[in-house]
C-alpha cells in the first residue's frame, strides 16, 4: 500500500509525523534480524539499497504506524504508549508485501524490483517470516492485559488476510463472467483494509479508548482499504505507474480478474465479448493491453470502479466524521483515510 | 524431522498415543483454513492425497506434540491442559518443514513430492504462514497466565530458528575449509533441538510444572536435536532413504555443507584434497557421489560424525537421568529422545 519510497512527493503532516515516530524502533527490531534477513527489509522499506548501503531516504510511508499512533491520540493518549503496535503492524505490513510478490510473482515493489528477483525466493521468504515473529516479539511483552489482546488482535487479522489471499487465487482461476461482485469486494476490503483497521484497534487498545472508537475506525479503515484496491486496479491500467510502484497494465498482462475487469465482463456490453476475446489470447502485447484497457472503459468497467473507489471512500469519511472527533485528531485521521486512497494530500479546504 | 507417513514402522507407546491425543485439534485447526490451504496442510500431515481424499493413514508422527503431552505428565497434570501447546508446536513444526523445502528447494518431504512442487511455491507458502497464526491462536486464549507466556516462548523460538536457517545459507556458501564446527553444530541443535525444547517448555508452563524441569528438558531436547542432524546428515549419504523421507545424496548433489563434508575437508587427510576437487565439478553422477562418499569415510568426516550423534544422543539421555524424574515419565521421554536421533524403537532393556 506504499508508493515509491524515492518519490517527493508530499504527504500530510500526521503520516510524515508517523513515519519519524516509528523509524526509531522499527530499525531496532530489525537490526536485530540475521544481517542477511535485516538487509532485506531495510531495503524494502526504503532504508538502504541492495548492498545494504543506507539509501538516506524517508524510506516507505508508515501508513499503518500513522493509523496506531492517531488511534492513541484519539483516545487523549500520548502515541509513545502505542509505540509497539505501531512498530508491530508495521513490521506485519511488510511481511504481507514480502509473501504477496512471491506468490504474485510481482517483479515490481515501490518503483525498484522485488526482494525476490534482488535476494532470492528463500531469503526474501525467511526474511518476511522473521518480520512476522519481531512483530509479536515488539507487542507480547507489553504489560497488562492489552499486550495479549493486541497481539491476538493481530493474529486474528493475519488469518484472515491470508484466507483473503487463498481466496483471491480462487477467483483469479474462475471465469470473470462466474465472479460474484460483491465477494470479490469482500476481499478487496480484507486485503486493502483489514490491517489497517487492526491498526485501530490496536491503537485504541494500547491506548485504554473506548471499544466504540477502534469499532467505528476499524469499519472507516476497511472501507478505504476497499477504496484504495479498487483505485489500485484503476491507476494499474489509466493510471501513473509511479503511484502504484508497479509497471502499468501489470495486472491485465497476468490475467488477473480485477475490478474494472469484472464489471466489464459482466456489462453485458457489446464490447464485453471482444475484450473476452482479447484476454483468451495467449501473450498480451502493448497494443492488445491498450486495446483491452479501451474496450474495459467503453463496457462500463472504469466508471463502476470509479464508483466503487469514490462510494468508499466517502463512507470511511462518514463513518469517521459519525465519531464526532474534535481536531486536530478528525482532521488526522481524515487526512490519513483519505491519504491511503488517493495516495495525495488533501488540500487545506478538504478538495483536491 | 519425521518419516513417510506411510511407514509401517513401530514407534514407542508414546509417540502412537501423542499422535491419537493431538490429531482431533490439529484436524480442527487445519479445518478452519481457507479449503484451498488446508488440503495443503492436510497432504504435509499425511493425512490426505494431494487432491485432498483421506489415505486413512496414520498421518505424520508427532515428536513435537509428544514432548509437549510428556513435559506436561512429567509435570504431574493430565496432558489434556497441554493440548492447546501440542497443537501449536505441531502447527508451528509443520510451518518450518513447508518453508524450508521452499528455501532448499527440496523435492521430497516425507517419501512423496514436497508440497511446492505439487500445489505451488505460492499456495505452500501461504498455507505454512496460515499454519503460523492458526498456532498462535490455539495459544494465546489460553487462560492465566500460561497462555501469553508459552505464546512468547514459542514466538521467540521461531525468530531463533528462523536466525539459524539464514546463517545456515551463510555456511553454505562459505568455503568448507573455512566453516567453524562448532558454530555449524549450534546451528544444527538450533535446527533439530529448538522447536522439540521450546515444545517441552511450552508442556512444562501449561501444566504449572517447574521452571528447572522445563530448562532441563529443553537441554535434553537441544541434545537430541543436534544428535538428529548429524544422523540425518550421515543417512543422507550412507543410509537409507526410507528413514530421512528424502532421495540418497541430496546433500551431497546440492553442496550443502553437511558435518561428514565439513569434517573431512578439515582433516587434513590425503583424501579431503581428491574430495575438494570432486566437489569442484560442475555436475556430479552417482559414480562421483558414491566416490565422494568414500572418499568422506576415508577421511575419517563419517566417524567424526557418528561421534557427534552417539554424544550428544548421550548427553540428552544423560540430562533426562540427571532429573530423576519417576516411571513412567522419565521412560517415555527417554523413549521420545532416542526415537527422535534413532527413529526405531528402543528395545525393552534400552538397547537396540
Amino acid at each position: 500500500m506504499d508508493s515509491p519510497p524515492a518519490s517527493p512527493a508530499p504527504v500530510p503532516e500526521a503520516i510524515e509525523r508517523a513515519r519519524t515516530f516509528a523509524r526509531p524502533a522499527l530499525e531496532q527490531s530489525v537490526g536485530r534480524l540475521h544481517p542477511d534477513l535485516a538487509r532485506v527489509c531495510g531495503y524494502y522499506f526504503g532504508w538502504c539499497d541492495a548492498e545494504g548501503t543506507p539509501t538516506h531516504g524517508r524510506g516507505s510511508r508508515s501508513l499503518q504506524a500513522c493509523m496506531v499512533m492517531l488511534a492513541a491520540e484519539a483516545s487523549g493518549e500520548d502515541p509513545h504508549v502505542a509505540l509497539p503496535g505501531a512498530v508491530a503492524v508495521e513490521l506485519l505490513h511488510n511481511f504481507t508485501l514480502l509473501h504477496d510478490d512471491i506468490i504474485d510473482g510481482d517483479t515490481i515493489r515501490r518503483g525498484r524490483p522485488a526482494a525476490w528477483v534482488t535476494f532470492g525466493t528463500g531469503t526474501s521468504l525467511l526474511a518476511a517470516d522473521a518480520l512476522w515473529a519481531a512483530a509479536f516479539s515488539a507487542l507480547i511483552e507489553v504489560p497488562g492485559t492489552a499486550g495479549r489482546a493486541t497481539a491476538s488482535a493481530l493474529n486474528t487479522s493475519m488469518g484472515v488476510i491470508i484466507n483473503a489471499v487463498a481466496g483471491e487465487a480462487v477467483f483469479d482461476r474462475t471465469p470473470a463472467a462466474e465472479v460474484d461482485v460483491d465477494a470479490y469486494l469482500a476481499i478487496c476490503e480484507t486485503k486493502g483494509g483489514e490491517l489497517l483497521g487492526t491498526a485501530a484497534t490496536v491503537g485504541t487498545l494500547l491506548a485504554g479508548g473506548p471499544a466504540a472508537q477502534a469499532r467505528s475506525l476499524r469499519e472507516a479503515a476497511r472501507h478505504a482499504g476497499a477504496a484504495w484496491q479498487a483505485t489500485n486496479d484503476l491507476e494499474n491500467i489509466w493510471g501513473n505507474a509511479a503511484l502504484v510502484g508497479k509497471p502499468g497494465f501489470q495486472d491485465l498482462r497476468q490475467r488477473k480478474h480485477t475490478l474494472p475487469v469484472i464489471a466489464a465482463l459482466q456489462s453485458g456490453h457489446p464490447a464485453a465479448r471482444a475484450l473476452r476475446g482479447l484476454l483468451e489470447k495467449e501473450e498480451l502485447d502493448e497494443a492488445d493491453l491498450t486495446r483491452a484497457a479501451d474496450l474495459i472503459e467503453e463496457s462500463g468497467g472504469r466508471a463502476f470502479t470509479e464508483q466503487i473507489a469514490q462510494g468508499r471512500l466517502a463512507r470511511a469519511l462518514g463513518t469517521l466524521a459519525d465519531m464526532r472527533l474534535p481536531d486536530p485528531a478528525h482532521r488526522n485521521l481524515a487526512d490519513l483515510l483519505d491519504f491511503t486512497v488517493t495516495r495525495r494530500p488533501r488540500t487545506p479546504s478538504g478538495k483536491k
